[in-house]
C-alpha cells in the first residue's frame, strides 16, 4: 500500500480512493494507540501553522480539529466569520489569501455553500480540509463513522448500514454514502419522502421508508441529527410525526431479530431521533464516534502535512 | 502533613478537609516564587488536556484559569456555551460526555445552576473544578481570598473578617464563609437585611447590620460586588442608598481605631462598594488577590492532576 | 546603530527615531529570512506572556500579532471587551491593572479612544503596544507598509508617496505621514475635501485633489479602506462618486506615465477604492503587506521585549 494520500487535499470523499481511505484509517490506528498510552503529544508537526476558518458555527467540529492540531503540536489560529471583515464584504478568496500571506500550511474550513473549499483549493497554495461545505459533504465526519464501524465489527466491507434521517439537506449522508460504498458496504437510506433526495439511486444506494424494515436488515443505523428548523416547514413532517414514525427507541430495538450497532453524529435531540435509552445502551458507539473523530483528523492533517513538507 | 488532596474533584469548599487547604496554600507559595523568579512557564502538565467549559461569561476568572494551565504546560481547549451546541437543546451530559471522549482529563466548569458541577462529577470519569455554580460555591476564589489574608497577616486562624454586600446571593461569600470557618477565622456578615439568608448563623457566622461596628471589629473586610440588577429589584435598596450604608470610603477607614485589610473579589464598581482612594491605597490587597489567583489555580490543578496520573 | 529602541512602548510612530524604525526593519529582515527558510517558530521569548486586549473588533490585525507572538514562543493570552466586564462597568485601568496582575509583560492594545495606550502606559508597569487607537495611530500597520515599499523600491527615502481616501478618520494615514516623513519620503494626500484635515500641511503633507495628478506624481499610491458608514453622512460624496473621482482602476493606471506600486491596508472594498484587476495585479503589493506584517511584530514584540528582560 501507499504511503502517502492521492490527492493533496481533503475536499469531499468522492475525490478519494479506497486506499486513501485504508492509509488513513491506519494512520488513525496509530495515533489512537498513542494517546491511549496517555502520550498526549506527538512532535511531528512543530513547523506547520494551520487555520481553522470557521464561516458557520460549530462547536465539536472545531474542538475536535483544534486538538488534533495541538496533538500534533502545530502551530493553530482561529478564524471565526462572525468576528471578521467579512461581515464588511470582502469576499472568500481576499479573506483566506489575507490568511495565507501569514505563512499558513492549511485550512481547515467550515463554510455554508456547497463547494466553497473546492472553488479555494482552485486559488490558493495551502492544503485545504473541508469541514463541512453545505448540504455537500463533510469528509472527516464520514471517515470516523467509517473507523468506528471498522473498530466496533472488524470491517466495512459487506457491512449493512441504513441511514436514517433528513438525507436530503445533509452532508453527513452524502459523505457517508460515498464512504461507504467505496468500502464495498450496502447502503439504505430510511426517512420521510420529502427528505429523500431524487435519483439518490444513482449513487447505488437503496430506499427503504418503513423504519422497522430498515433495522432489520441492516448491521448498523446510522441515526441523523434532526433539524428542527427543516420540520417547522409545512409540507415536513412534525417533530411528534418524525419521531413516531422514524425515531428509535429501546422497545423497537428489542423486536428486531438481531443486535444492530446505533451511531449518531451529534448533538443528539434525546427523545427524537432516538431516546435516552437508545443513546446510552452498549450498542450504541457515539461517544467512541466522538474520540475516534480526533484520531481521524490527525491522521488526515499529519497525511496531508507530509505532502507539504516535499 | 499528606502531600496529596482527600478529594478528587473541587466542587465547593464544603468538601474540603482543613489539610487539604494548607497543602493547597504550600503547593501555592512554591509556584508563586518559580513565576516571581519570572521562570513562566513549569514542565509539570505536559501530557495533561484541560477543558475549560463556561456556561455563564466570566473574564478574569477564565482568563487566571487559562493562565494558570498554561504555566503548567497543559493542553487547554475552550468551550462557551454561546457558541455551542447547548443552544440546539443538547443535555449537560452530553455536551460534557462528548468533550470527555476526546480525551480530556480535567474539567474547569462555570454554570448558572447550583450543583451542576456536583452533578457532572457522578456522570463522568474526568476530574472537575467548580469555577463557580449559580448562588452556591466559588471555591478558587475563596481559596485566594484566604491565601492573600495569610500573605498580608500571616495566617487566617484567629482573624476577624467581615464579609460585606449582597450575601444571599453571592458563592463567594459563601465559599468565603466555609474556608474561613475551616481555618478557625471568626466571620461577621454585613449588609441589607433583604440581602443577608435567614438562618445564616447556623454556618457559625453573626449578623452586623451597622457598616462601622463591622469595620471596628475586624481585621480584613472583603467588600463583595453589588450586582446592579439585583437593587433594581424594587424591595432592595437603590445604588445610592446601598453605597451611603454599606459603601466604604476614605473618610470612613480614618475613623476607625485601627488599620483594617480591604478586599473585593472585583470587578469593582468604583464609587459604590469602595471609592477609588480606598481600592488603590495601601489597604487594599486587591490586585494581590488577583495574582494570587493564579497561583493557586495553578495549585489546584497540580494536586488534582497527580491523583489522575495514579 | 545602537541595537535597542529609544522607547519602553510603541504607542505611535511620533515617538519613535528614525534608527528605531531602521533597527525594527533589520529585526524583521532577520525574521522574514527564518521564516521563509520554514522554521516557523523561535524559542526567543519563551518567559514572555502578552495579552492581546481588544476593546474594538479586528480580524487581521489581531491574527497578525497572534501568529508573531506565537512564532517567538511567547504565552499569549486574549481579552475581548465583547466578553469581558468591561460592560459592566469596569475602568480601563482596572481592567488591565487586573490582567497585568497575573504577571503579564506585554499588553497589545486596540482601544476606541485616541491615547488610550499613552493614558495606560503612564498607569501600568507593562510594555504597551498600540495595536489602533481611534483615529489616532496604527503604527504597526505604518511601519509594515514602510517595509514592504523599502522591500520592493529599495528604499523609502525621496520616495514619492500618495494616501489616498478618508485621510480625517484614520489612523493609518496619520501613522503612514509620521513613518514616511521620518525617511524622507515627500507625502501627498488625496481625497475628498470633506476628508482631509484642516492644516495637514503642518505635518510637511501637501493636499491634491485630483487623483490622476497624484498618481503621475508619485511612486506608490496607498489605497485607504474606505468605512461605507462614514459616506452614508449626508455632506460627503456617496460611494459612487467616490469611485468615480478616487478609486483606481486598471484603465487609469494604464494612462500613466510609469507603473506606479498600489497599497491597501485591506480588507478591500474590491470596486470601490481599488478594481479587482488592480488589486491582482503585479503592481498591487497587498498580500506582501499582510506576509510583512507577521515580521514587522515579532521585531517589534522581541525588541520591546529585550528591554523588559535587562
Amino acid at each position: 500500500m501507499s504511503n502517502e494520500l492521492s490527492v493533496k487535499h481533503l475536499l469531499g470523499i468522492k475525490y478519494l480512493k479506497e486506499s486513501d481511505i485504508q492509509l488513513i484509517f491506519e494512520t488513525a490506528d496509530h495515533f489512537k494507540e498513542v494517546i491511549n498510552r496517555s502520550i498526549k503529544k506527538v512532535p511531528s508537526l512543530r513547523d506547520i501553522t494551520i487555520a481553522n476558518i470557521f464561516f458557520e458555527n460549530s462547536t465539536r467540529t472545531k474542538l475536535s480539529f483544534e486538538l488534533a492540531e495541538k496533538r500534533l503540536s502545530a502551530d493553530v489560529i482561529n478564524f471565526s466569520a462572525s468576528q471578521s471583515s467579512v461581515k464588511k464584504g470582502e469576499t472568500l478568496i481576499d479573506t483566506v489569501s489575507n490568511i495565507l500571506s501569514m505563512k499558513v500550511d492549511m485550512v481547515v474550513m467550515r463554510h455554508p455553500n456547497p463547494g466553497a473549499g473546492i472553488f479555494l483549493s482552485k486559488h490558493v497554495e495551502a492544503s485545504i480540509i473541508n469541514a463541512g461545505d453545505g448540504a455537500h459533504e463533510h469528509p472527516t465526519q464520514a471517515l470516523l463513522d467509517s473507523y468506528s464501524i471498522r473498530e466496533k465489527l472488524g470491517g466495512v466491507s459487506g457491512k449493512n448500514v441504513v441511514i436514517v434521517g433528513d438525507i436530503l439537506h445533509s452532508r453527513v449522508a452524502l459523505s457517508n454514502i460515498f464512504a461507504l460504498k467505496l468500502q464495498g458496504a450496502n447502503v439504505k437510506v430510511c426517512g420521510p419522502k420529502t427528505l429523500i433526495p431524487k435519483h439518490i439511486e444513482s449513487l447505488g444506494v437503496e430506499v427503504e421508508t418503513n423504519l422497522k424494515k430498515a433495522l432489520n436488515w441492516c448491521d448498523v443505523a446510522n441515526m441523523l441529527r434532526i433539524q428542527n428548523e427543516r420540520l417547522d416547514i409545512s409540507y415536513f413532517p412534525t417533530t411528534r410525526e418524525y419521531t413516531q414514525q422514524f425515531g428509535v427507541n429501546k422497545k423497537l430495538l428489542n423486536e428486531l431479530d438481531k443486535e444492530i450497532v446505533i451511531m449518531h453524529p451529534g448533538p443528539i435531540n434525546r427523545g427524537v431521533e432516538i431516546t435516552s435509552d437508545v443513546a446510552d445502551s452498549k450498542q450504541s458507539i457515539i461517544l467512541d464516534q466522538v474520540e475516534n473523530g480526533v484520531a481521524i483528523r490527525m491522521a488526515v492533517i499529519y497525511l496531508l502535512a507530509s505532502k507539504i513538507k516535499q
